[in-house]
């Protein structure tokens, strides 16, 4: 039994993680976070605090580290004593908190691919570029590691590899809708991290087809997809983390991701993209001084947090996965759908960081009770999905399969 | 007779201003341009000479100055002997350069009104905030002080003057259009400095109707006008300079100001406008760092001066005045065309920098022979149009006059 969590970060994800470790603090034990800013980290606290959400006695302390220095956070591992580190901050510092984690021997877990500052859409499979580096040292130290265990990626990995085993004998291809149709009234927001975002969209759209990389641009391709509850949505074509790795674990099938906009975002991203302010290379002012766009964008933009409270709508995610089972086609469709105002009354946080914020806690408690405290390197998709759906349930993220015109629980 | 010149600035503008100069240094003398950056200064001298600019033998230097300090300004002036000065810098220096003018009794031009740059669209009418607190001090001084003798504000001023003078006993409405049918085949390009071209627009849009002031909103209020040449064009009711003096010289009319605008400029202000990125206000940046959004966005912008060598296409501004003449309404349309291909083969500029370089070079050639050296400041309608026109049909703007279905040189 694997106790004591290190949340790292302190945005809208790490509020939600929060929460959840609190309201599961009976099999997490201890809690600890820490971020930059360390008030930020005692507003969560309070939050947690306010709602009561502490499922038994225990601690949740806050402390102030730079997780761009893997000694200060191996340093920290070793104060707190944490077993599980959640690391939900920025993806620039992924491997940094890894590498605290190899020092020390925590267990990892993150919810998104890591990224350099000054580098956009590397070549694929990402993985390859940073995290998969470090296979062999987690297995040689045997520490459990689980990459991208949020929702896209994450759940949606376990989706692709619940309807393989499941539904088919043999997978043809994997396309992973993430639909927003939820409304926050602003003029333009984004869900979490500006330049997180945005970074995804700026860069080529990597894909896998017939067994090989292919590339198109941004919003080159959409669909106009019909879903649960959401009902007719446009979505386009992106690049996403989970492709690079289910590309990697099913190369037999297509992989293919698809991201819901509505007009004003491609508007806004067309326009910002073409004037040069989506960039991640400083700029020198007229007055000499050097900035970079992208955070002076950051930087006006609403605080993705901020938008909780007039969150309405649902976010519909999942994963289309077609087939043969006996000879014949097969397809079926696993997902979940969210309530943006629900989350808010729960945890305090809108429906994009409640669906990335709970998954990550539902695999702490696994590695927690050694159900998936692997002791190595794994993608979502490399672990057993049924016991990972089965705290998604009960911790508020349903899964859902649609199957020959049915729509049923997956364990239904 | 005045002589030596001194340009202030180095931007589109003041290439024309330079080039325009140089060909009739006959009547001007020597020549100087000065500017923060004194290699603009060099590279604009040395495009005069590639084309061979000089009407007579005659110095052309080049000078650093700090136009924000009116002390270096005065210091420049006693030193290149200048007693005419077309300041074409930013209008954040125009009061600076005045004071500089006033300190040693030169003669001044500019070309837009003075701006303060933590400030947007103050209280109206505008001159009163600034130029027009320093009247007395220039009468008594003897200092001539010609204000805004650009294109518009300057020669539509002038326009107006005229229209009202030759075609009517009474004037009802001066309405101001200013058309840019010209591609310059880039996604998004200002024509002029980014942050003075979105300051223009960000503000209220004050206008004057009824013997008041009144206020819309940018795009508030759009009209389709049938131009010549250009034909129908789009333009919209906006905030401009000349407003601010014609309703103070004409308070009887109703003055307004229109500015063409096609689709794209208007979805990159809305976003740009909507998300903060045009504000002169500073944000402070996730890491700390202040900035200027509008900065940013500037930097980040084509340089107005790179578009000349593909702009195609034509301007068209002009004055419809309505009025009455002999107790029968009248109306009168006086404008000028302008060909960027023709400017840019000319001047190596475009035609937006063109029109608003050609003509303080006519007002400096005015001052020069005593014509509008009237030891006084003024605008442009407070003074004779007439020799203005003839300069400005013989050096490259020639005016025309829509009148009663006929289309004519304003002296034909």
């Amino acid at each position: 039994m694997k106790k004591t969590v290190l949340i790292i970060g302190a945005g809208g994800v790490a509020q939600v993680v929060a929460h959840k470790c609190a309201q599961n603090n009976d099999v997490l034990g201890a809690l600890h976070i820490a971020s930059r800013t360390k008030s930020k980290c005692d507003d969560i606290v309070a939050s947690v605090h306010e709602k009561g959400a502490m499922k038994v006695e225990g601690t949740f302390d806050t402390h102030q580290v730079d997780a761009t220095k893997s000694d200060e956070v191996a340093e920290l591992i070793r104060k707190t004593g944490a077993e599980i580190v959640i690391n939900v901050g920025t993806a620039f510092v992924n491997m940094h908190v890894l590498d605290g984690c190899l020092e020390t021997g925590a267990a990892y877990i993150d919810t998104a691919i890591h990224e350099e500052p000054d580098k956009i859409c590397e070549t694929p499979p990402w993985y390859a570029n940073y995290e998969w580096k470090k296979k062999d040292a987690c297995a040689e130290k045997g520490v459990t590691a689980i990459l991208g265990a949020g929702f896209d990626p994450g759940v949606v990995n376990a989706f692709a590899r619940f309807a393989v085993d499941e539904y088919m004998d043999e997978v043809k291809s994997i396309d992973i809708v993430d639909v927003n149709a939820g409304s926050h009234g602003r003029y333009f927001a984004t869900n979490f991290d500006p330049e997180i975002n945005f970074r995804e969209f700026t860069g080529v759209v990597y894909y896998w087809e017939d067994g090989t990389w292919k590339e198109k641009q941004m919003f080159e391709t959409g669909h106009e997809w019909d879903l649960p509850v959401v009902g007719k949505q446009m979505a386009y074509q992106s690049g996403h983390d989970e492709v690079h790795s289910l590309a990697t674990n099913y190369p037999q099938a297509d992989v293919r991701f698809w991201m819901g906009f509505g007009e004003r975002y491609i508007t806004v991203f067309t326009v910002l993209k073409n004037l040069g302010l989506l960039s991640e290379q400083p700029v020198t002012l007229a007055e000499g001084q050097e900035v970079v766009p992208l955070k002076v964008v950051k930087a006006c933009l609403p605080d993705p947090s901020s938008l909780a409270p007039d969150y309405t709508g649902n976010t519909c995610i999942g994963d289309l996965v077609k087939g043969t089972k006996d000879g014949e086609e097969v397809e079926v469709f696993v997902y979940n759908v969210a309530d943006h105002k629900v989350a808010y009354n729960e945890v305090g946080s809108q429906g994009i960081s409640y669906t990335a914020g709970v998954p990550p806690v539902a695999a702490a408690m696994l590695i927690a009770d050694g159900t998936w405290d692997t002791k190595d390197m794994r993608n979502v998709e490399e672990l057993d999905p049924k016991p990972f759906f089965t705290i998604l349930d009960r911790i508020g993220l349903p899964t859902r399969v649609s199957f020959k015109d049915q729509d049923k629980a997956w364990n239904a």
